[in-house]
């Protein structure tokens, strides 16, 4: 495999998107805003013994997770996901059956949200490191940040948590964030466990929050994985108690230090997720 | 060092930028785009002893070579770059200094041309990998590229070649790419070398090329490395001999098998730089 086939390869299979007027296959590709739009650009590593093991992992469900961490950002806040650049450095164990199944995965889920695989790049590497880069658009002023909460609002989660290996396949939560846009007054994506997750939120917000409900659980999860656990691609979001937001009530923003958390009563320890201390999913 | 503690550092050191409606701290940043404008985008892989050595690269040039890759490809659209994410996965030899240094170095460029720091990722890994992806704006419609040469056109490049290690720091032609918008016919970075990126252009335009002068060269370096080296940070472009454009005249464009170039009347071979090959820098 060298590199220009393996672009030939993607290029066929790479989809279109509204805007996108330049996809694969030049030194950038070119992006039409609509009017009235603003955009919202993530972008996540996904790495070999990092955040997945090869042995555990099959290959199309790897290209999907990879794109669905950068999906999870975009719901986040609001936003629907339009295209995607996916920087690939492969090691030397990846035959085209592999790629071809990675690239297969990613791309079945993008094109469930009519997204495009728009560009990237390619090189080699001790472990297969990927890093995915989404745009997504918004209507102006309706994306949701972290820094919305007030006091009083009732805090949500989206779906039962505890890590998403209880699942088949990862399912970023586009569909609901939309639908938050405009009304809920902050959110986040819980993607290193309630405990830091809703910490960042309540920081960015200036305000403290409380839990007086055990969050919803995935079959055969306990709540320690639900509050300090990882890689749930569910949304944690506040809403004033006057605007009508689906999801599970947990709990509730109230006036404190900010960025403290209270459990049932409890002072809620930071347990979640921090690369640097070389946790390995 | 801690990810929140890296995150706060970087958050006070991003810059600003037009446009830039929400930087690094929230899921995702927000950008909105100006009337008229549209937007163009590419990432660059940057990694230890592929793309550099640790041994032989200072961190503020590894920063700065590893935004400089990305530049060169919004130059070639013609386009004014305005933030970039970056994602880094850290080996355990990077200590706080190679850290600072290595953002110094990136937000050194960047703030020469007004662009900001918007986001990224951070994890660790083996071997420092940088991916860096750049959001640029150009008038609609005068985006450069690749496949607008035409039978007719000169060839230019856009300064001396041979190899960007002659000289202390990369320097993308961003300034020379916003003139050429518009006005040359088509335009590719030499990021790999003459060879193969005039057989990219004419590929992509379908035409033919063929060079009769020895391109400019940096002292010391030598035709055969302008014509099959990499990384030089310059710009390779036609125009119609009718307009006045900058640069380098080395040939021309002619009718006949797409991709192919000749050099002084004879074939040019493809020996430009493939990171399947197995090379490294």
């Amino acid at each position: 495999m060298n590199e220009r086939e393996l672009v030939r390869r993607l290029q066929a299979k790479a989809g279109r998107a509204p805007g996108l007027a330049l996809g694969i296959g030049d030194d950038c590709a070119i992006y039409r805003p609509g009017a009235g739009q603003e955009l919202v650009f993530t972008t996540d590593l996904f790495i070999e013994d990092v955040h997945f093991l090869r042995v555990s992992t099959p290959a199309e469900q790897a290209g999907a997770r990879a794109l669905a961490r950068s999906l999870s950002d975009i719901a986040a806040m609001g936003a629907s996901p339009r295209f995607c650049l996916v920087s690939l450095a492969l090691p030397s164990w990846v035959n085209r059956k592999w790629f071809d199944g990675f690239y297969r995965g990613l791309l079945k889920l993008a094109r469930k949200y009519k997204m495009a695989l728009a560009g990237g790049d390619m090189s080699h590497a001790a472990k297969l490191t990927c890093d995915v880069m989404v745009c997504g658009s918004v209507a102006k002023g309706k994306a949701l940040r972290r820094s919305g909460a007030k006091p009083g609002d009732l805090i949500y989660v989206s779906g039962p948590l505890g890590g998403w290996k209880h699942k088949k396949q990862p399912e970023p939560r586009i569909e609901l964030g939309r639908k938050l846009a405009g009304k809920a007054s902050a959110a986040i994506d819980i993607s290193d466990g309630i405990s830091l997750d809703l910490y960042r939120l309540c920081a960015a917000s200036n305000v403290a929050a409380k839990i007086d409900r055990v969050p919803p659980l995935l079959p055969g999860a306990t709540a320690k994985q639900a509050l300090h656990d990882g890689e749930d691609y569910e949304l944690l979001y506040t809403a004033s108690p006057k605007v009508s937001v689906p999801g599970f009530k947990i709990g509730s923003i109230v006036r404190g230090r900010a960025g403290s958390v209270s459990y049932m009563g409890r002072p809620l320890a930071l347990k979640g997720y921090d690369h640097f201390a070389g946790n390995c999913s």
